[in-house]
């Protein structure tokens, strides 16, 4: 009998109707004679309801009270769909975090799954119950409650589907799956029956929001197969596996495109050794994360050094950029936030070159200015202007045939 | 150094600047030098919500599932209360009734405690931090999460009081004290500044709903003194102890009045024995609490049997007595639900005689009818015509003086 983990997002359980729709899609893979794990969110909404009481009770909220507080949202869904399982007539428990044996570090709001224990969902298996799992949470050392941080659930889903020796994690969102390009922005664009991790974890890093980054190096480093489909419409969704021959003809498998992006630029800068690391070295102890960097071609002794960061940084790190500057004897500090970041990914540019050229000169053509380049192995991207994001995404997907059958 | 564990009722953590002004008492009590250990319930109104969701997903919700639900509502106040604390520079940390070792039996959505291990308590208190306590919920053997019953969280503060030797246990809430009745239907009604446990336990079953019944015969069990005082104005509240001579002066404490009511009638019952088993039996089984029983003077060898339910109850109710009557040969059933109880409580009943007397006077010359009567050492307790309840209960205000200074 085959074992399938089942994760619904937060608007696939967003109200009693949405949560009963959920009961039906849970019953039918049941009826095809599986084993059923199901994993949840928090009703969409409720962690945003919560966070705004924390900021209103306090200006800096405790973080292991935050995640005593948003904990809670998951035990409310998980209760209901329980409910309303067995209102169906199916044998189904609610399990929070702990009771399932999801330990974690003690790295509040965003803590790291160490081991998962699982033995009463395995009883509860053995005993034909279908376990409903509250996602997003664990308990630390101190057996006090943890939370996974952002997109937290399907990090639950893969490390349960992982622990379990599951042979499949189906992830329901309300989308029906990977696609070329955000289909907001490209109406043509295609989706993909199939992903590599390793593709998938450039396109959700990179802003693509269908699967939390860390899930899918989960899913990757224990081979978990994961689908990603539509809790409202039926459809296959799009299949997130290992690479595989087929896969490697495709030399570009999407465009993605990301705003959370500002540039810092360090302007008159002593260029001598050691200077990279008193200016990253501060930045990085205040938890910024720094995504790309370029150094000026020195003039004379002074270079420019320019950096992007998160959006959500930019005060703590201009803050903290002044004072290094001061400290180095830079001239000044510069502040550009209205930048965007646009990449391509898929594993077959590992074995096709042209693909960076191409790239370059789709957006020269569209007048479009490259800031800063950065390049792995399956992935291009260019820091641009954020008024030139839509555009750049279209004509890239255009270019690299992206929307064809 | 006094130890205090002081409770905070729903209302009184309703929204932010309720929890901020909770903070602030919190923060004055421990400004005394005292030990402080805070209960809280869920913001007023959330259980309600919860409820509601879980009848929108199933007919008839699970029990454990229930529980799942509704004890999240004092992990939200406990963690957003620690979070005001702390912002406002005082040590604080939230824990729920399993971080606090509150076992209970499985008896889900009215667990009983069984035992309080408190040992995190103890050491939060060692350590100078102010622990904020999930009032309504405890942990099973299974390690499941259970709740008290509605008004659970006076019982977890009074038996935490308990397990932690404390000196005081004060519970705040939206009303300054117990009066001598209901201060909107007697305007005239005095505060009480002493009780005693027995009288508040008949005060607290009988439906004034200033504390929960189980917390009081907690409270007397162990010894606890409560407290009874207003969260949102200043003053001495009421104090639950044990009786001393000085309440023994005092004949009748208070009147007070229950619409919680309905009286089913058994008509042309066969009047011979083993019939009241047959008829009180599976209306136990059926966890109905039976309050009054009145048989008439048989005529004949048939004779009327009536009892008093809750409200609530009703419905099962009666379809069980109809099957019941048809099992045993009564003519048959007779439902009247708009009735009411109006009760006088006071330890001087013990040593006075003639209350009774002037009860049924004081009713009878109002013109209103007694259909049942029930008694025991400290109250005297009369059902009523509903629409005759609160003349009941200023006549009997006035005819026993209870608002004398």
């Amino acid at each position: 009998m085959a074992l399938i983990v089942l994760k619904f997002g937060g608007t696939s359980v967003g109200n009693v109707d949405r949560i009963k729709r959920v009961a039906e899609l849970v019953t039918k893979a049941r009826g095809t004679g599986e084993e059923v794990v199901v994993v949840l969110s928090a009703m969409s909404g409720e962690t945003d309801r919560l966070l705004k009481l924390a900021h209103e009770v306090a200006d800096c909220p405790d973080e292991r009270e935050m995640d005593m507080l948003l904990s809670t949202g998951e035990r409310v869904t998980i209760a209901l769909l329980a409910m309303a399982l067995r209102g169906m007539g199916l044998s189904a428990r609610s399990y929070t975090g702990r009771q399932v044996g999801i330990m974690t570090d003690s790295t509040h709001t965003k803590a790291r799954i160490e081991r998962i224990a699982a033995d009463r969902i395995r009883e509860a298996l053995d005993d034909g119950i279908i376990p409903i799992v509250a996602g997003f949470q664990g308990i630390n050392e101190h057996n006090d409650v943890t939370t996974l941080g952002r997109g937290g659930s399907d990090l639950t889903a893969v490390a349960l589907a992982a622990a379990l020796k599951a042979d499949q994690c189906l992830i329901y969102t309300d989308v029906d799956g990977v696609y070329t390009a955000d289909p907001n922005i490209v109406p043509a664009a295609k989706k993909l029956d199939k992903v590599s991790y390793e593709e998938m974890l450039e396109l959700a890093s990179l802003g693509a929001k269908v699967l939390q980054s860390r899930s899918v190096e989960f899913a990757a480093n224990y081979g978990v197969p994961v689908t990603v489909k539509s809790t409202f419409v039926d459809g296959t969704g799009t299949l997130v596996t290992k690479e595989d021959r087929d896969m490697e003809q495709v030399m570009v498998s999407g465009v993605t495109g990301d705003r959370n992006q500002a540039k810092i630029t360090f302007i008159g800068v002593p260029d001598h050794p050691g200077i990279a690391s008193r200016i990253f070295g501060p930045i990085g102890a205040a938890n910024i994360l720094v995504d790309m960097i370029i150094q000026n071609v020195g003039q004379g002794d002074l270079t420019d050094l320019s950096f992007t960061i998160p959006r959500g940084d930019v005060h703590k790190a201009v803050d903290l950029a002044n004072r290094i500057a001061k400290d180095i004897g830079a001239k000044s500090v510069e502040l550009k936030d209205k930048i965007a970041k646009v990449s391509l990914v898929g594993v077959g540019m590992r074995s096709h070159s042209g693909v960076a050229a191409r790239m370059f000169e789709t957006l020269a053509r569209k007048g479009i200015n490259i800031m800063m380049i950065s390049t792995s192995e399956i992935k291009i991207s260019c820091v641009i202007e954020e008024q030139h994001l839509e555009p750049a995404i279209r004509s890239l997907h255009e270019a690299f045939e992206l929307g064809r059958a």
